[in-house]
């Protein structure tokens, strides 16, 4: 599995872009975590990276769009410090009920 | 030098908000190159690392904005991937005039 960082600029001064940019953001939630307003971190296997970029790839107007992804390195917590709000949440964490 | 992505969510609801996303912007300026809306990539020593993360600290607020700092693994060219709009300009590159 990779940790992965997917961010995006989507140029939303059209009705088309706005369609683009929540089917951007729709398509990143089906891999992983919103951090950001357009930043998404995934942990993905080879497979959904394929898929999640072909998808990604399909949807932007590479004209007006910008979608960028970074491979981190693991493990997350040494290669990632949040100030303010984080929201990320660590679904290995023990689920306290 | 370590390559490092810097990327904030500041609320902007109010003039103050406004004011820190400015400041946020060109503190990063001063560090690396803006390659999304909110999004830079900086290539720091421990210093610059250590001086950009205290500004950020204390220009954003807490309770409104957010901001993650992510250590790159290098080099950079192995590490992310680019669909639609580039805007880094690589400065090892040769320049042709």
């Amino acid at each position: 599995m990779a940790n992965i960082l997917v961010t995006y600029d989507v140029n939303t001064e059209t009705k088309e872009g706005r369609r683009r940019l929540r089917k951007v953001a729709t398509t990143c939630k089906d891999y992983g975590q919103r951090v950001q307003l357009s930043v998404f971190e995934c942990n993905v296997n080879e497979a959904q990276y394929e898929a999640l970029r072909a998808k990604l790839y399909n949807i932007i107007d590479p004209d007006l769009d910008s979608i960028r992804i970074y491979k981190l390195p693991a493990p997350r917590e040494l290669s990632v410090e949040c100030y303010g709000i984080d929201k990320y949440i660590d679904f290995n964490d023990p689920l306290i009920i």
